[in-house]
């Protein structure tokens, strides 16, 4: 089979990393026998600087005419600190979002027994740790009109909007990931305070009939933000709206210990983008020792979500865990060890691919 | 002198933890030569039970008449999982936020040594952590109106408003309790997405220059998230809007290990109020088991903040330090040890003091 992806590499790091998930690709290709062909689109910063817009129409067009998108990272310090900069790389991110009706950010957490001992939190509550977080990323407060300032600029205001469609759609995605893990999801609101929270609680009873072997379960925001430190083991799917996803998600991601191994996937109306759920780290850009890890399996994620290639997804994946035993890691993770480059690393994947 | 505090026990193990903080106060008071002035009143379910409102107009009344409330805590599992029910406790909570104009949550943490490996956090990121979390606690998303659904119920909406008085009188509060500490301010916000949160930096930008003692950061919600946990002890003060402060302050609660031990204050313009973080535990009402401790430690609050009786809240807080040390502790920190009553506590407390 032919697959067309759309490669976004973005800026800082994100060339290096995304080019070793390529190389991952190609040896799957070749193993497997098929093929993937790359078209490469500007986006952030790097776009901004070429087309003055961090989301240009020709990477819009690529992402829909492609089966799948990978995407390394956005960001660069001259646009930070200045939130009313006229144009901002994460306004690329927004608009890509919008765009392509990226309507649910997927976060598997599954830390690598290997790498227990990073976490902040102690060994026993990160053992056994499985569990996917599903963000809405279309809705809410993020998009929700009106936004801005009183005539008199004294007050400001942001609305947060949900539509029982919107809803319906991303809490169902989660009953159908639980069918297929553990069978338990957690939804996430604020109902005792929010209005827009009240209404996932209504659409979500209302569909809990239709999926009798799962077992929900309704958790305030704030209790849940305790859960992910004091007991994250009981969770195996979670879904919750686009600003609490923001809070929790990045919360969720730092007790592996290790942001330079996580992946994420955002799935949309049009086409899916991967992406690791680590930043642009510009400090490091260019000088070949970033973990390209995160983006390999983001890769592996595109091979399962959007191409159906279970087999070829657990190899990568597998090949991430081997290197990791085998002490084969850049240097956020090396620990005193040595310390291998972001191109080494990502050759080791592609020999044990092979 | 003479001091009126209004006594607002509430739910569950809220009279019990309440009785014991009066009993610590009365020994400062004949240790100090002071006099503390007690009048009792309804909130929460107890009150919905007896005047169908969880607070009552009298309740308000004497908060507003009162130096100080000393508050327990709401909550009965028969208001729980309805989040549509007409009368429910936490509306007698954000009623009384918002008449009493409690404008501002206090949470200092700042974990005892002796209970540091209680932590779901590994004990040397805990080692050193001293910072007060202040949550807006009257605007935002929790009172911004229009708030509810469209005509054909399709469509649910919330909003978060902020005028600059408001934000400015937090953020000033914020800039005042750093001076008095370790001179660090951070502010968390999403001023990358909303317009409220450009406000918020906005005017904390426009109130530096007349604080040149205090270093300030602004950090985004999500990142502040993440670095409660990774790291910690970076913060001194922070300061952040209502839906934030929510969930950031529950997430900064437990990294502690022992929410029994937390207090926290709400700051009104009128009266403020003084209570535990933790909640109304109805498995343990009337069993003479809950930890006295964090109610103890609010009242000290009360000492300091509304009183200002900084030597009398100092020796509150050693009492409970050396009952910590001492091992003489309930059955949450009893760890197999001997569990003391929360009467036994409070009396060993009352006995130091004296
Ligand atoms: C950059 C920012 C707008 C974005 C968000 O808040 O969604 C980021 O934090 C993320 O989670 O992808
Ligand atoms: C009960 C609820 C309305 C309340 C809040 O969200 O403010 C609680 O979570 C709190 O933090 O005091």
């Amino acid at each position: 089979m032919s697959y067309k992806i759309a490669v976004l590499a973005g800026d800082g790091i994100g060339p290096e990393i995304v080019a070793q998930a390529r190389n991952v690709l190609d040896a799957i290709a070749e193993k497997f026998n098929h093929q993937f062909e790359y078209t490469e689109a500007l986006i952030g910063a790097s776009a901004i600087d070429v087309h003055g817009t961090p989301y240009p129409d020709e990477t819009h067009k690529l992402c829909m005419n492609s089966d799948a998108v990978l995407f390394g990272a956005i960001g660069d310090p001259k646009y930070d600190n200045d939130p009313n900069a006229k144009v901002r790389p994460e306004q690329g991110l927004l608009a890509m979002r919008q765009k392509l009706g990226l309507y649910a950010n997927l976060r598997p957490l599954e830390p690598f027994k290997a790498l227990l001992h990073k976490s902040p939190l102690k060994t026993e509550l990160l053992e056994g740790v499985d569990f996917l977080c599903i963000r809405e990323l279309t809705g809410g407060i993020y998009f929700g009109r009106p936004q801005g300032r009183s005539e008199d600029g004294k007050t400001a205001y942001d609305t947060c909007v949900y539509t029982a469609e919107e809803v319906e759609r991303i809490v169902r995605l989660g009953f159908e990931f639980a069918g297929k893990r553990r069978k338990k999801l957690t939804i996430v609101d604020k109902a005792n305070v929010l209005a827009t929270s009240r209404l996932w609680r209504e659409i979500a009873q209302k569909l809990e009939p239709e999926y009798p072997e799962i077992e929900v379960e309704y958790m305030f925001v704030d209790n849940a933000a305790m859960q992910i430190i004091t007991w994250p083991k009981r969770f195996d799917v979670m879904v919750t709206e686009n600003m609490f996803g923001d809070i929790l998600t990045d919360e969720a991601s730092v007790i592996s210990g290790s942001l330079g191994m996580l992946p994420s996937a955002s799935i949309g109306v049009h086409t899916s983008i991967f992406e690791p759920i680590h930043g642009s780290y510009p400090q490091a850009a260019g000088k070949n020792i970033a973990n390209p890890c995160a983006t390999v399996l983001s890769a592996a994620m595109m091979l399962d979500h959007a191409f159906g290639l279970k087999q070829e997804s657990a190899l990568v994946r597998l090949a991430v865990e081997k290197s990791i035993e085998a002490n084969f890691v850049t240097e956020d993770l090396a620990e005193g060890g040595k310390a291998f480059s972001t191109t080494e690393v990502g050759d080791w994947l592609v020999n044990f691919i092979k």
